[in-house]
């Protein structure tokens, strides 16, 4: 679906059902908002869905895959056939966020939007969809990633994966794959923050000190060579970004139309919500934060988003690993406003009765 | 089982199992130690339980529920009378404690160690175990909570119940009921970490700045009104501590001397690890923290006890809702190490290859 019909789909949370939330909370035994930010992420949830939302929530862990160019350049520990190599992991369910996904009862699936290797790999499982925009972005050291077409094209496929999974969807989760993706995240916070790269840049999938100042040399660069413009995402998305990146902006895109929560997981989905965020800061509304990542960039852009992470566990794998792992807290919020009991249905006394 | 008998089973969690896990872990599809805490988490389990400990695990809270005389004093914002309903809440299923624990497979088990209203409340449900040693505290403020004897009493209730659920528990979680319970733990966490009371003492359930500072008065009058001896846990139960905090040390010892992993919850529950700590500090190799509550005494004892919480999230329900919202972090953690594909498996190449 094109992004301005999606756009004009988007509203607010509803405060009327944050009341309601708020309003059966305040009845359940226990003391004053005693269970914090599980009681917030409720009357979020309320906001975003117009329900109560009755668990158990179908969880969809969607994971983005795409590769880039700028590998050339020596920014990550791996290879770019890890790439292909991973997606062949999640296919067969070993990976770290297929292990998290299953014990959150969660399904994954795969979308290939951008990668540069062979992926015929029969898939029978299901978990893959293709999508390919192109096989990997230029690299952003000595061009644009890709053309403002192909930007569109990648934030478009995001939004119908939204769509084609809303029905058996509850709740979304934002996950990727792609060998050197952290450098163009890197670029886009730098770029939609205002921030020298040097500041949101760091060790990725595990490179050395110096190896990182180069990659924020080297990020530094494609800014400057490509010049994206802050005020359009689509632009910094087609200079710098990274097929993946889009289609997440997408994904979130999407299940805000859908009126659906969206689970941000570690730096790249973040990058990916902060461009959704660009055209339009209603999106922030339906995008709950998991966790705060060992990377540098992922508490700026966060705090851009206006989002307080759930978790604190110096997570730094990605694939949606940590989406998965709040999807728990998530559920364990509805559950609590459906299944606890009030101080009447107890026949508890209250405060200071 | 006696307290001496119990420390003579106890031994460090072993470093060999530790080392098993640690490079299981460095050969799965993932950067090196790329998903953080929980992969400390998991060598920390191995190191307990001697073992990968494959999930599901069964797991069981344990709520220890006793009353206090010090309520007297206005130290709490609800009726003594709560402590009774709420545990028919528990038995019914309708608490806090019994949808998260549920959420995460467990069982709720309730131990009246001392509740001083009637119970005799026919629970067919098997959660209730009777173990009464008194009828509620004496007010500390006014002499010591109960004797040397009950203090025992209440500790070798809580290994007595650790041995007799090992059987059919992987991993304990602690809770506890008590109108007025958060008097008697500050009382014990400032008499241990050698804290004014004031500076541990927090709002409870609900009350407000100016009875707030008159709990930490009556809590510094308790301490040398009856002078309890830091270095004599027993004595410190005694003189200003309660009978669920007694069970809850007495948990704690019996967890670790059948190598189970066991998670705390709150002020109340890290007040009893405290306890079992100046016992033996080799129990603290079983201990997990789940969370960090918003009772500012909390930290202060957690730091002594060198347990740094996994979750963060302004909890100050008690009951043990926040162990068991943890016990999902320590399956996940378990789960990776059992359920992810290593490099070789999956076929990817590793870092720099």
């Amino acid at each position: 679906m094109p992004i301005q019909k999606t756009l004009e789909k988007i509203t607010r949370a509803d405060p009327v059902w944050q009341d309601r939330a708020k309003e059966r909370i305040n009845a359940l035994t226990m003391p004053p908002w005693a269970l914090g930010r599980l009681l917030d992420l409720a009357v979020e949830v309320a906001g975003m869905t117009r329900s109560f939302c009755l668990p158990p929530l179908k969880g969809t862990v969607v994971v983005a895959a795409g590769d880039h160019g700028v590998v050339e350049e020596g920014v990550s520990a791996f290879p770019q056939e890890v790439t292909v190599q991973m997606i062949q992991n999640f296919i067969k369910g070993g990976a770290g966020v297929n292990v998290l996904a299953k014990q959150a009862g969660a399904r994954v699936v795969v979308v290939d939007v951008g990668v540069a290797g062979d992926l015929k790999a029969n898939d029978e499982s299901g978990v893959l969809l293709s999508r390919r925009v192109a096989s990997g972005t230029g690299n952003i050291a000595r061009g644009p990633a890709m053309s403002r077409e192909q930007a569109l094209r990648s934030v478009e496929i995001g939004i119908d994966v939204a769509l084609e999974l809303a029905d058996s969807t509850d709740i979304f989760a934002t996950g990727e794959m792609g060998i050197g993706n952290t450098t163009p995240s890197s670029a886009i916070v730098s770029v939609l923050c205002g921030l020298d790269a040097e500041r949101v840049t760091g060790s990725g999938s595990g490179i050395d000190d110096e190896a990182r100042r180069r990659k924020a040399e080297t990020i530094n660069r494609a800014i400057r060579l490509n010049r994206p413009d802050p005020e359009d995402p689509v632009d910094v998305l087609a200079k710098v970004g990274g097929y993946e990146i889009g289609a997440i902006a997408g994904l979130v895109l999407g299940a805000a139309a859908q009126r659906k929560p969206v689970i941000i997981d570690g730096l790249i989905t973040t990058a990916g919500a902060l461009l959704a965020q660009g055209l339009d800061e209603r999106v922030t509304d339906y995008i709950i934060a998991s966790h705060r990542s060992a990377e540098p960039g992922h508490p700026v852009a966060l705090e851009r988003l206006g989002k307080k992470p759930l978790l604190d566990l110096n997570l730094r794998l990605g694939e949606g690993t940590g989406a998965a792992l709040a999807m728990h807290l998530v559920e364990a919020s509805m559950r609590i406003l459906n299944d606890m009991a009030t101080f009447e249905e107890a026949q508890v006394s209250g405060k200071g009765e």
